[in-house]
């Protein structure tokens, strides 16, 4: 199987002078998503946790709507990449192909089989009330995303996608070197681990583009909580999907987008004037 | 015409206060881009350049070979996105129509129209040789850029990428939330003012991947400058095509992974030990 970091020897300028020397970097693999012998998707990505990649995808999408739904999955090494290779039930596959004849009209093909535009900003599925957050644990749950990100350390070129709950702190840490496919890893593990998706926040190390919103409904997430800025179309899906968008999350606060009741305690301004990081 | 930057009003909690406000955040739209009547993909973008990217996606993506090959380009405002409606000469039209058939196979879509890991890690065309460059030039051209990144200044959330020459400078700065989009925006701006692409440096604000580099490829620039890192495979990639990549581009200095032969001066230790900036 191959590594996701790679050491790549190199020549650095730097201050003036030359110098020789090696740097860690992320690989990045084709990876075919394919449902009863047929390619869906290329996508370009980190080859680890693929399992969870494969079964997030598939959910993400709308392939299948539960993980049981994949009755088996096979991670196959081919020269040029890995293939992510699925068997669904008989009555899904059929719904599939369906679909799959709708994508080969002669329109062509679109955004990974999304032929129009009114499919690629397609509402995203409304999220359940879920639990609210203090301002307390959601820096909390900020502040403890970087120490978990291994590939990251070595590479200081990935994203994560993490997820938090109450009891549990981060639960479930996914990266690569595509923020789409860290979030996609992260539904795949949260679904085959059956966590409570309402009780707990989404964490993204990268900005919220639209994708990242509709990624995180069909999770089911109430909130989601980002290091860098979100769109303005982002802003729009989240507020239509009852999601709470936090971003611009850094040590000392964050800026909330979307749905603040979600956020107890803020509003109310009820929080300590101070913050304990544990 | 939609306006690439939108005002949100959000609630900040920032060092234990809650305060209200506005933020500029980028806007996204979908973007169709359409032949002779056919959708080829829906790309989500920033609504600016609207006609380079149209140009430079076409380049990109192997449709054309051209900016004449297009007969007309009209960008067409919808309800939920926007519509880069391309006519093309008759010829074109049917080699399209063919890859069309191919992509619309029983095999499904795949990224962007590519239905296999083969046509997604395709090699890219190789580079003419081009000039050399030395550290100076580089780490001057890098500088140079964040002073032109307009969209960036407002909302800190976009990507830029660039174009320097000897003779001209940054003769092309163009931005985007996806940087793919910003890359092929730069080539069809490129494309349209016909600028000698072998004689200067693509400049990126962003991280390298495969993709990247085979856009690069197809400009046919000699060398690519990034600020972030590169992957595994961008680096295997532009060794292939003969692109001098360098990336990890800071204030001071920058690391080389591939073709170091093309950077004059710091293979033969000829450059001074400090750099001045214009």
């Amino acid at each position: 199987m191959r590594e996701p970091v790679h050491q790549a020897q190199r020549k650095v300028w730097r201050n003036g002078a030359l110098s020789d020397g090696a740097r860690l970097i992320p690989e990045e693999t084709a990876l075919a998503l394919t449902y009863n012998g047929g390619t869906y998707a290329v996508m370009m990505g980190t080859p680890e946790d693929l399992g969870d990649f494969a079964v997030g995808f598939s959910l993400s999408e709308g392939v299948v709507q539960s993980a049981e739904e994949i009755e088996t999955l096979d991670i196959v090494e081919l020269d040029d990449g890995i293939e992510l290779r699925m068997w669904l039930k008989s009555e899904k596959a059929e719904r599939l192909a369906e679909r799959r004849r709708h994508i080969a009209g002669p329109t062509g093909c679109g955004l990974c089989g999304i032929d129009s535009i009114a499919e690629a900003v397609r509402p995203a599925a409304i999220v359940p009330a879920g639990r609210a957050f203090t301002p307390r644990e959601i820096m909390a749950a900020v502040a403890t995303v970087p120490p978990l990100q291994e590939i990251n350390h070595q590479t200081r070129a990935v994203h994560a996608a993490a997820f938090w709950t109450k009891t549990g702190g981060i639960v479930a840490l996914r990266e690569d070197v595509g923020r789409h496919n860290a979030l996609d890893k992260l539904a795949g593990a949260l679904a085959r681990d059956k966590v409570a998706t309402s009780e707990g926040m989404v964490l993204l190390t990268s900005r919220v583009s639209v994708e990242m919103v509709q990624k995180t409904a069909a999770i089911g997430a109430p909130l989601l909580v980002a290091v860098s800025a979100p769109t303005a179309l982002a802003v729009k899906m989240a507020d239509a999907a009852g999601i709470t968008l936090a971003a611009i999350a850094r040590s000392d606060g964050f800026e909330i987008f979307t749905h603040p009741e979600r956020v107890a305690g803020a509003l109310a301004g009820k929080e300590p004037a101070y913050v304990v990081v544990a």
